[in-house]
């Protein structure tokens, strides 16, 4: 059992910030990260993906993005612990946070979970996962050069994905169940100048094959249509990590997101929540700023909680 | 007469990441910045403070960041216009903005004037100002070299400030009113390491000398006192730049802020604000995040705005 004043669930970006504060400010803290998919470099913030509104990195991949934020830790003699938390009580007023490695003993915490790819909703899906139908593109975009691939999702990860794709050299299609590509124009200008053919108004009712993919269903207004289809990229939005949130009974809003206030507290006291978990706008700066604001808070309540 | 989407008046952290949204989502914006004091360089962020909570940028200076932050809005083609606002007005569900330069109409405007530090209220201060009496001290500090010099303040500015000095080779000592140092102890264990002397429950009453300083008289419980001083550094806090604000009737809080919106909306339609004006957790992230989603936010503002 590892006593602490302050827990952090996730190393993405507001989990890297909160603990550069609590490193500086002398709290006795721990980084953790379970390393599944919604890890900050693999679906957030892809390596083919730049990155140009974080002040101080003028049009970056997100891959030297980590790198740097990485960096910036271990300076700082920050070290990650990779252990995957699987439960969170409270009790006595400090929380008892059981991982598959550990149990700790906390004083605080910030859930800065993240988000993660929404599932598609198709039957036998599971099937295919890893193999034929992916939630992140990279490294799985190589192995689909030359081949029929399809992205599921017009929005900017969607389409982002068909560019990153169709510059590796597949033949990729998108999909999107609303009347138009609804992604920025300036993503969807590339995909008409990339001459990427698309379908609205469309979805995927079957995956069809035994054991790789082999064909698609489709249903559109004009009725149902097979097509050749050997991998499938699902980006049809993101939804938040919030299976501990849910079990600690943090209050959700009705998207799913952790309800916070101005200093980043949820409803149970000790709780503190930072980054895209919290539902607020989706850009590396400002999940770096709320785990700023959700350390300095958190040690107004510690001293508070001291006094005690 | 200059029109605008979004006019964005400051050029700090705030005011910069304000910028570099703006251009990327294609706004129509100028970013202007008066370069008066409380400019970001000079204040806020000091050379010889190094900043470590910038996630990405490890124990960098003041200096270096503004830097990067400068080659990041040139790598964009960003260039700040240099000029000073003098007056806003709301006109017909838009801004008139007078400048020293020119005059711009726009929809939308960002304040992100940021803080200056409090002003010291001592008799006849205004004849040693800029020559025996500072606001901040680079890079004045060098002609105090062995020197008698005081630093007002014994909060963070102040000891940094004061630690700064004696590293230089003043001859300096702190004056606090509080009965203790307030400084983090990080700082207050440098000043007393450094064997930096201060005076605690003690204010200036008067400062005297004809052309330069030549004395101070200091209050403290034991009466009042008169001491050589050639050079007066006042560190007593910061307070926003609310002049506009103030004039255009925009809420501000008990301590002269402005109010904000999680959106980072005022309540005037179309005036947001972002960064240390509106008194959050005083970090450049934190001014960065907010200038994001001012942005952000602005450009619902005005999409809607062109429904009507």
């Amino acid at each position: 059992m590892s006593k602490k004043d302050i827990l952090i669930v996730g190393a993405g970006p507001a989990g890297m910030s909160a603990a550069l504060n609590a490193q500086n400010d002398g709290w006795n803290f721990e980084l953790i990260e379970s390393k599944e998919e919604g890890w900050f470099p693999r679906v957030s913030v892809d390596s083919h993906y730049t990155v140009d509104n974080y002040l101080g990195f003028s049009n970056v991949s997100g891959t030297e993005l980590i790198k740097k934020f990485q960096e910036h830790l271990r300076n700082n003699e920050i070290i990650p612990s990779y252990e995957k938390v699987r439960r969170i009580n409270r009790i006595n007023n400090v929380f008892l946070v059981e991982t598959d490695k550990d149990t700790y003993e906390t004083k605080s915490l910030i859930l800065a979970n993240g988000t993660k790819q929404k599932r598609l909703n198709v039957p036998d899906i599971e099937q295919f996962l890893g193999k034929s139908v992916f939630y992140y593109c990279v490294p799985d975009g190589e192995q689909f050069r030359d081949k029929k691939v399809f992205v599921v999702g017009g929005r900017n990860t969607g389409a982002v994905t068909a560019l990153y794709l169709n510059k590796l050299g597949c033949d990729v299609e998108v999909i999107e169940k609303d009347p138009q590509l609804n992604a920025k124009s300036k993503y969807a200008s590339k995909i008409l100048s990339a001459g990427i053919p698309y379908r609205t108004e469309t979805e995927i009712v079957t995956l069809n094959g035994d054991k790789n993919l082999e064909s698609i269903t489709l249903r559109s207004p004009l009725g149902l249509e097979n097509v050749v289809a050997e991998g499938i990229f699902v980006c049809i939005g993101l939804e938040p990590n919030n299976d501990l949130a849910k079990h600690m009974e943090v209050d959700l809003d009705k998207w799913g997101y952790v309800v916070v206030d101005s200093h980043m507290a949820t409803n149970i006291p000790g709780a503190y929540a930072a980054g895209d978990i919290t539902g607020n706008l989706k850009q590396i700066v400002v999940a770096a700023a709320q785990g700023s604001i959700a350390t300095y808070n958190i040690g107004k309540y510690l001293r508070e909680k001291c006094k005690e």
